[in-house]
């Protein structure tokens, strides 16, 4: 068994291009082509914190995938990060153990910023400036993930926090983006046509008469119930909204808020991996609003882990 | 995080006491202080394979505990065991993994022969013949983990494959053992006053009459849905019945097939956790016949994944 550290991870996705593995993931998982069993789940109290258990396999890989994640809130206190997480692949023919990724939950950052980069390029128009609420991981990493599909160096950013607001600033400004500070949630979406939701909140923070005309939504904070960043109505407005998995966001994510209004049903709703294979239309007209609910798939988790060890396995053998 | 391999488990576990650790997770079980969610599952064709991930917590305990164990049946064919697995210890206060424990599943097997060894010491009368049914680990390591506790060296054993008998003939011989071969169960049965079933069987081995007044039975054997060797009425017949966990038992089983049956209610069976704290009573008469359905639960990870990394660490420090 190859226990592979961070630093050789994060040397790995460097080398390798993560988009195709990741649309592959959700086209399998879109096709029915995937087993994904519900997400396993521990809670604790005093100090309070939870786990995830995230595991499947995509039919014809070569293994099966577990990932476990945990958030301890307090963790910050004794200066250890909150996120904690490790992937495992096993031979999907034998069980035999195969690889522990001590990422330290770096790769669900990475492929939810792809699946970020993927819905911007089917659904955005030309982006004038990039809107962005919140300013924490997702923040940064979807923001950085557009840079190879889009000209645009513009960020609009709010945050609720001001010392937060202003490390981020210089952050995205050290990568080449010119960022300026939004008044309000709304501020930033009348100033965007593109939105990139990464907050934590558990209220609302756009409201419908908020989202104007040709605008593109990339709803990536709310991904466990109780959190919500899009207002009643937002959905219904939208003339195409996209699910990770609509299963999933029947539970979760802002598609469950909508439905829980009343808004809409999940039969006005597509899967990202039916765009992707083509069954389904992406943007048609440039003033529509669009709406990608991102919630997080294991098959993401696979298809990363997957292609980060094959080219360990390839770089290990080279030498 | 320690990565602790099969060799250093091995030498550990002989060299503390886990009886006392694992009563007192079936106790922390049965008092309600622990969380032990749904078994995770996947389930694999060509070739054909299972995954359990079985996971958990005692409140107070400093870690939670994932065990992932598989089985993939035409391994043999290569020279690969069925079964493969691995425990993993994780930080209750902050997430952070702790250790790897590539203990190839044995950790598995001693946990429930340990469980077999205290339903013996609360409920067998003084043995005159270990009664066996079956040839594989559990058929051995129960017998094993019966030397310290009887004075019997008297085992009947009784297998489908004439080639397992003798090979464990042979085996448990080399142990200090007198092996006789049964020619049925019910002639085990009938020589035995303790009798434990540890086959994989689909059809049960043996029959109400079979049971003699005064035996106790440990059913090992059944922890799935589908298997069973105990026939219908021996769990209405017997005078106590116990299971590991009651919940448990309900799904898979001899008590789930017996509740199939219309036998029993599990209002009559009592919880193991229960005899070892003293709220109910162990055997009272040499005549009775007492039954103890063992399928396995998590806490019984917990506990020796615990213990034998707390052991790990001392040998550490000590060096």
């Amino acid at each position: 068994m190859e226990i592979i550290q961070k630093e050789s991870i994060t040397e790995i996705i460097n080398e390798i291009d993560l988009v195709p593995e990741i649309e592959r993931g959700f086209i399998a998982y879109s096709n029915g082509e995937s087993v994904v069993p519900p997400i396993g789940e521990l809670v604790f109290d005093h100090p309070p914190g939870d786990v995830h258990i995230k595991y499947g396999y995509i039919f014809g890989d070569s293994f099966y995938v577990i990932k476990i994640a945990s958030g301890f809130w307090e963790n910050e206190k004794y200066g250890i990060p909150n996120g904690q997480g490790m992937m495992l692949l096993f031979n999907r023919r034998t069980g035999q153990p195969e690889a522990l990724l001590l990422d330290d939950a770096i790769l669900t950052d990475i492929r939810t910023a792809i699946a970020g980069q993927i819905c911007v390029s089917k659904f955005s128009n030309k982006i004038n400036k990039i809107g962005v609420l919140g300013t924490g991981v997702q923040a940064r990493l979807q923001v950085q993930y557009l840079k190879s599909i889009t000209q645009s160096r513009e960020v609009v950013v709010w945050g609720r926090d001001a010392r937060k607001v202003n490390d981020y600033k210089r952050d995205i400004s050290d990568q080449g983006f010119e960022v300026t500070l939004g008044n309000s949630p709304k501020d930033v979406a009348s100033k965007c046509n593109l939105l990139i939701t990464a907050t934590s909140s558990r209220e609302y923070l756009l409201s419908k008469n908020d989202i104007l005309e040709g605008t593109h939504i990339n709803a990536v904070g709310s991904d466990t119930v109780g959190k919500r960043e899009l207002g009643p109505g937002i959905i219904k407005k939208a003339d195409i909204v996209i699910a990770d998995s609509i299963v999933q966001c029947q539970e979760r994510g802002e598609i469950s808020c909508a439905i829980k209004d009343g808004d809409t049903a999940t039969k006005n709703i597509f899967e990202l991996g039916d765009v992707l294979s083509g069954k389904v239309q992406g943007r048609e007209l440039g003033t529509q609003i669009t709406v990608c609910d991102l919630t997080g798939v294991s098959v993401q988790d696979i298809k990363i882990a997957t292609a980060v060890f094959n080219r360990y396995m390839e770089k290990k053998n080279e030498i």
